[in-house]
């Protein structure tokens, strides 16, 4: 059996390596564009931050798959066409032909690029690929104005990298609000904290960049801005051309549509990761939130059922989370306006509590907005900001909302207390209060 | 309506308030022995590791529940006899009867103390109400030598307070291993982490302690010890007298027997909190696990249903969390131990894992052992020991467990993931794969 994964990323890894582990006879090869495997994009605003090169950014190393999997691992190997019997690929400098029986698609996402002015100047980067890192960090030696576009993940993470390494940080954000994809309670707290550390320009839209090789200003509706560097952080697009080549379905949000087995609408071709869509587990509608480890789960389900297993992915919730500085942002479900746009009828409830008991030393401060459908009472949602265990906090509502809680479930859910980590009642368990059951 | 609440800690007042809170024209009468309310043994170790006093042991002042919530609360008084129609209380020196419709017995649990020889003598504590707390704070300025007897929760947080306080602590334990109510993989962790601290003699029984008229020295089967100071941690029993003066039924578990109103086995005689058994989420049998988060929502249940409510209290996980220094220790549902009594047939898995990916920095040990139904791939328990993120995490599986998941429910659960927090699969998804579904 010939088996091709085109993508060396998490999602395609994580399916070669269980084919491998569940079939050692068949020839499973993997087809990398870059030198590098196993990689995501996360870790680049710590390489910056942290100035680590960006091979620490592979979670295992080439040899791994090749010497203790077994895998026929093509670096720098870029695939040019696609049918539905072989595929064409560029590797060193030549073009070779490959015949398959089964094949993955994932091939990722790669950063939407504003079309605007001055876009091709030197020091304009995307955050995606490990070899961004080393140039961004290389850039950002003789820099000292650095502008960010964009306050998603990776704007505020750059943000934060940058400020840390005391450049002069701006900030262009189109939204009134950073993290748009938070409700406006989380997004003011995110706000104060952004503007203690950088210029947070809010509400306002990139026009152009301007310079002779370099970018050197930045101009945007409502100014300009001297950039020695630039980060563009406004957003990815499915990685869809390979799909399309063999004739794959693209789903309504854009990526490529898989059921819960990971199969495409063509036989004996799944996709995984990034560039697959995969169903929201509260609306049970297709959606594309690609993130790091459902697409790794979605490798290892394509890989099972592709070696002969049978096993579902059930889907996202979207859960997430980012820092700047010591503030800490996670999210899971459904926020507020997302739940509104779902046809919930909601109640929601913002709390701000303290993450210890009163007499235990350096308490801090936690704010949970949480959503739930005022018809069921089931929990539909929750945004966390604080200063500690925002993390696993999140989680505790992420594996709620999976099994379906009502408020009343995660009211009486039974949660460690003791001083030096909770208060009494834990700020969850006060939000489902509020909430009402 | 006459309510009598007996006992103002934290069953006793959640009731209280509820009832209050639903039926402001109900009077409600509190009576609780000591000038404390809403108190709870937990913060004991940590009055005497920060020194502070044991006002500060109180969630809410009296004055909360008196002038906000409208309370008669009676500080200072002890009922001395109950029937089913009044109560006898002595209060201010003076014995006084009031008549009840409905009452709650909150009258929580008390140390259970060794019968040995010696044990009346001066500076042998128990930490069991707040004025303990300010006694032990006095006795320590002097003490040389503490000398700590088990070592479950009040053991080694005491163990901690102590040493800290830069205390020649002793610690004598029967069991072999410290926390005996973990699995031995556990038990391994905390023995080695205490052992750098404190001199913990392991499988070693108490026989006397000796002294003139303070303690001087205690006697084991295996040696003897200086002792200034010695603190007892060997469990608690709960306080059934007044259910037994009015009649109700009292469980195998020594424990006040409920429904999952948090009614007794006596008409309008309900209980709630230390005093009170309730039932395990996974065995459905009848446990007596004093904690105060689950004590604390009994109270809410009973004053619920007391007001004309409807709820029930659905029991408990024995969810629970403790502290040595930086080595945090929790629990949840079933050790293995446990989970074999209860003729399960287990498979059990044991990880040691990083909390962050392998490029960020300041990544600490977590252990997890984890244990499910061989028959079903139910998650029946999780033992959790780390450096970071070990109360929450035991919460996710907290709630896993009662939402009744499997291992690949849990394997598939929707994490957070970002290089600051967690690896890119969290060390419970890890645990799930273990486990195998």
């Amino acid at each position: 059996m010939e088996i091709v994964v085109v993508g060396g990323g998490a999602g395609g890894m994580a399916a070669a390596s269980r084919i491998k582990a569940m079939k050692p006879e068949w020839n499973v090869r993997v087809f990398e564009a870059t030198s590098f495997v196993s990689h995501a994009p996360c870790g680049i605003p710590y390489a910056i931050e942290f100035d680590f090169p960006s091979d620490e950014l592979m979670y295992y190393r080439p040899e791994v798959f090749v010497r203790e999997r077994g895998i026929d691992l093509h670096l720098n190997s870029t695939v040019v066409e696609a049918d539905r019997e072989s595929i064409t690929v560029r590797e060193n400098g030549e073009l070779r032909d490959y015949e398959w029986d089964k094949m993955v698609i994932a091939t990722g996402a790669s950063p939407k690029v504003p079309d605007v002015d001055g876009i091709d100047l030197q020091n304009i980067f995307t955050a995606d690929l490990p070899p961004d890192a080393d140039r961004i960090r290389k850039a950002a030696k003789d820099a000292e104005n650095v502008v960010i576009i964009g306050s998603g993940y990776v704007g505020i993470e750059m943000a934060e990298a940058f400020s840390s390494l005391k450049k002069k940080v701006t900030v262009i954000e189109m939204a009134d609000l950073p993290l748009p994809n938070f409700d406006r309670e989380i997004g003011e707290i995110v706000k104060k904290e952004m503007e203690r550390r950088v210029d947070l320009r809010l509400g306002e839209r990139l026009e152009a960049f301007e310079g002779k090789e370099r970018v050197e200003r930045i101009i945007t509706d409502r100014g300009e801005y001297r950039a020695d560097l630039v980060i563009v952080g406004t957003g990815v697009k499915p990685n869809t051309e390979l799909a399309e080549q063999v004739g794959a379905k693209i789903g309504k949000t854009g990526a490529v549509e898989v059921n819960r087995r990971m199969e495409t609408s063509v036989k004996d071709v799944y996709a995984a990761g990034d560039v697959a869509e995969t169903e929201h587990i509260i609306t049970g509608k297709k959606v594309w939130i690609p993130l790091a480890p459902p697409g790794n789960k979605m490798g290892y389900v394509a890989g099972v059922n592709m070696a002969g297993g049978e096993i579902e992915f059930p889907g996202v919730l979207g859960t997430q989370i980012t820092k700047f500085y010591d503030l800490q942002i996670g999210k899971t479900g459904l926020t507020e306006r997302e739940a509104v746009k779902e046809g919930f009828s909601v109640k929601t409830a913002f709390i701000t509590a303290n993450t210890k008991v009163h007499y235990y030393p350096r308490a801090v401060k936690t704010f949970i907005k949480a959503v739930k459908d005022a018809e069921t009472n089931r929990v539909l949602g929750a945004q966390i900001a604080g200063y500690e265990m925002v993390a696993m906090r999140t989680n505790v509502f992420s594996v709620a909302i999976q099994a379906q809680f009502t408020t009343r479930d995660l009211f009486f859910s039974d949660l460690v207390y003791a001083p030096p980590f909770t208060p009494i009642w834990d700020p969850v368990t006060v939000s489902a209060r509020v909430l009402k059951f």
